[in-house]
């Protein structure tokens, strides 16, 4: 198309309150425009890049045999009522009523409602395996949307969901769909994407991957290690110490008067946050009742790792002076508190701690968990790793933490769904089975903006060839030239014909102005057609990303490009 | 893809509460399945069908220069406020608030939306004309959801959005929309469709057009003429009625002790229901206001001409004995209630009226509107016109009511959304000027559902090739057979390598049960090959509707259904 009929606007300025580089350029390039709190409509070059990345996810689903199907975004709350989510998944799904006063949700996610397609479809083992996906408007409440496409409400999704009659099926397919993405991120230019390990949150199940794109502004915690290939979400890595021997001190009470923090008894005690023993207290969310987390002082509890112990959500305990509690001189030994009380891992081997005496204003020294402890408890990991902890895997102390953005996620659900919706099919012996699920996310404009972020200048995003809103700028600089006018349609003529995406621009504005249009815009290639290039008898084709540069006969142009084209495209596939 | 594969249920029987054939078959065929009130999912081939319309769509949208964009299915309610249709549109905006008590819509149309987007981007004469368009997810709240696809709650749309700087511009694209669309009726298989005049309702504007599918399951009335071209949904069309001459009668009152219809008032006096004039009483919705319209007691009040007159909504009244009415014998003269009093142009020219004499029993007789009203008041088009009334256009009584489905329709909104929204631009003197704007819908899986109304034997539905979820359809029987599992597959594979769109069924069924599932799947072309075919060295290539069916080489096959392939989309084109 020609650019003086594109509608957005282009400009300079850094729009307000834009911190990440891809809200900010793709705000400047007129690739969307901001309705209301996290969500965004789209101009035409951010919806064909959109377009773009769904034919790629498209074809990679299909390569892997899904079946594309479309489930509703909008859904009675009786489907969510059947999986037990309408209640147990909080105001991030969206709850309204319909005019019969009928109680429905937005969907955020379409476990319920596959269910309901396919339960009375796949009856047979026979009828096993299978994958059906779709691609479809998502409604997420979230309390903070942020960073353009990074965090929005209302976002595009590719959800998929595939149904076995064996684990090793399930973990087959797994890994088939975990290649699939590979291929998805490599294709649309980010090839830099890793898979970790990560939490399966709400989504049930217990294996479930995350395909993170690494970066500083990035919202997840990814934890990574320096000597192995060892990467997990930070809520499902193992958090790894090994204590220091210590002196067989005796256990002693002490009067530690407002003293509270760990930093103050450190002090008091001069010791180390490594040599104390502190309790983080949560309440479930459901029962309010009180958990009571022990930990060494150095380390932080991650209430992620507490919920999917306890099976049920906590939250922070903000309390004071409630059931029997000594606030801020918790301890393990004589608690008399009516409540749920664990113990991390860290805990293990520990000797000659500072901890809390359950009464006011007094704290013990010399507290041995091993020799102390009235019965021995269990030791289960809650504590949160580190920069240098070990790591789990190769066991040097070499973990990295860094920041990534989740692009996809993939689940191994389990029966979760299917049994409690009662999705049944007759195995080879007639006996009644729920299948095994799992499922496969991509948001499509998280996607983008991370491309975005990996793939741009100071001046503008440098499209890959695959999702480039188009594969050819034209810039015919001087269109009243009656030359360049000639040439310059010409080949937009002759482009169009051949099948490439060109857009065209023959304005009348400065070379300035269309550059820096054209760098905003990020097309890959780039033709100038001037009455200089004229005067030369010659097109200059340049590369976007400044790769190369050459004067081309018009004459060769289509078919030159045509070929940098085909080897861009090639060069992206796996 | 290999028919074993697809996941859904194919059937005989019709399923409950089912009256349209779209409906029933595409339920029996695994097209679709119902998750709520007016809520549907769909199964690949359903999916399939909707995504090749909406290729179609977007051709044809592309072709008239419109730009594709996204706008939010999601909105803030201060869109809506903006341009009063928070408050003006009823129950059938879904509204909602979201977790921080933000007041929220749903889109059911997206003239906000798409004035949002485009009033920053356009405000130099120069930008336009111009015109963007989705294909996106819309939510109405129906009261009556019904007939499959046809109206649903939760429906794909297609809707695109003209701008322009003088209403010929307008009109000259309006006309060029409307082209777009007949060959969009074309080109998915239903050229049948015509265009009426229609009212433009809630979205504003004067002049509008709806396309019909005329069918007896239709749920809208169009007039229609059987002597000219005439076409118009009975909205707006004008009902054209003449008098009898009437000798000149005395007015005189008459008891008429609980006569109060027409009918019983017609046995009184010996006379028929032309010769009486009758009040038909509404309210106003917003003021409750009262409002009585005088008709010919032999015609229909039409309910939407009352509103469009107003210019608010009415609603017929309930009530009784209020505003000093005397309900039963209310008549146009002597009349004390404070109501607002409209004549229909039925009355025109009309004398010797039998009426009510507002007044407990008692009725007027020999009622002559010219002489006997006080004070002559104006006369309009209120009257719904009736099979064999007089055609406005050719003026023959030759109207003829018939039934129809509304698959698209197109609006000329002047500057209603850009007068509300403040959206302007600079004319080529600096003056501010609102732009004027054009809208244009197609529900999609409503046109999937019309075609298949039409296209479609006892057995199952008969696709178009342009919208069919496969080109082809091979059947293998006896896929046990060494020979046809050759063959077959060979074709298969040559096929998908070909680009050809091919579902292969090779189950070991009957051939009763392959043959009535690829009925139900609808796919144009079928390829049998069984061990009678292969013994005699052929394929047999038939036609879903029974136009053709040869022996076919195996070897010639592909380039055979290749070109029966070309052909009938040609056959497509306008």
């Amino acid at each position: 198309m020609k650019l003086k009929q594109l509608l957005g606007l282009r400009f300079k300025e850094t729009p307000a309150e834009c911190q990440i580089t891809s809200h900010i350029l793709m705000l400047r390039g007129g690739y969307m425009k901001n309705v209301g709190n996290g969500i965004f409509s789209l101009f035409t070059p951010g919806k064909r890049i959109m377009q773009k990345i769904e034919a790629i996810i498209r074809e990679e689903m299909d390569r892997i045999e899904g079946q594309e199907v479309m489930l509703p975004v909008s859904m009675p709350a009786s489907l969510w009522q059947e999986s037990g989510r309408y209640d147990s998944v909080g105001s991030e799904l969206m709850r309204f009523k319909d005019r019969n006063g009928s109680e429905m949700v937005l969907g955020m996610t379409h476990e319920e409602a596959v269910v309901h397609l396919a339960r009375d479809a796949a009856q047979s083992y026979t009828d096993y395996p299978f994958m059906v996906y779709q691609i479809q408007t998502k409604f997420r409440d979230e309390p903070r949307s942020r960073g353009g496409l990074i965090r929005v409400r209302e976002f595009t999704m590719k959800d998929a969901y595939s149904f076995h009659t064996s684990q090793e099926d399930l973990e087959q397919y797994y890994m088939r769909c975990h290649e699939a993405y590979e291929r998805i991120y490599a294709r649309t230019g980010i090839p830099e994407v890793v898979s970790v390990q990560s939490d399966s949150g709400m989504m049930g199940g217990k294996i479930a991957h995350e395909f993170m794109f690494l970066t500083d502004v990035g919202e997840d915690t990814i934890v990574t290690c320096t000597s192995c290939d060892f990467r997990s979400n930070i809520e499902v890595a193992e958090c790894i110490v090994t204590n220091s021997e210590g002196a067989d001190t005796a256990l002693e009470c002490v009067a530690t008067p407002d003293i509270k923090t760990i930093d103050d008894l450190c002090k008091l005690f001069s010791t180390t946050a490594d040599k104390t023993c502190k309790a983080v207290l949560y309440r479930k969310n459901e029962s309010n009742e009180l958990v009571i987390v022990f930990v060494r002082g150095d380390l932080e509890v991650n209430e992620i790792k507490v919920s999917n112990f306890l099976k049920e959500k906590v939250h922070p305990d903000t309390s004071t002076n409630t059931d029997g509690i000594e606030y801020g001189f918790v301890g393990p030994m004589e608690l008399g508190a009516k409540a749920t009380v664990l113990f991390d891992k860290s805990l293990v081997g520990a000797c000659d701690l500072v901890c809390g005496a359950n009464k006011a204003d007094y704290h013990y020294r010399g507290f041995t968990p091993s020799r102390d402890l009235a019965s021995q408890p269990e030791y289960h990991d809650f504590a949160t790793t580190y920069e240098g902890a070990i790591c789990p895997k190769c066991a040097k102390e070499s973990v990295k933490i860094c920041r990534g953005i989740e692009v996809g996620n993939i689940f191994q659900l389990g029966t979760k769904y299917s049994e409690s919706m009662s999705m049944n099919y007759n195995d080879s012996e007639g006996n009644l089975k729920n299948p095994i699920m799992g499922c496969y996310g991509i948001g499509v404009g998280r996607l983008a903006a991370s491309v975005c972020e990996i793939h741009h200048d100071d001046y503008g995003p440098i499209w890959p060839m695959s999702i480039a809103p188009w594969q050819v700028h034209i810039c015919a600089l001087r269109a009243d030239d009656e030359q360049v006018s000639e040439v310059a349609n010409k080949l937009y003529d002759e482009m169009l014909k051949a099948g490439v995406e060109v857009i065209f621009d023959d304005r009348l504005v400065s070379a300035g102005v269309m550059f820096s249009d054209a760098d905003l815009i990020g097309v890959p290639v780039r033709v100038i057609v001037s009455p200089k290039t004229c005067g030369r008898g010659v097109v200059e084709v340049a590369a976007r990303d400044k790769s190369f540069k050459e004067d081309v006969a018009p004459e060769d142009a289509v078919q030159y490009v045509k070929e940098v084209i085909a080897r861009k495209l090639a060069e992206l596939m796996l």
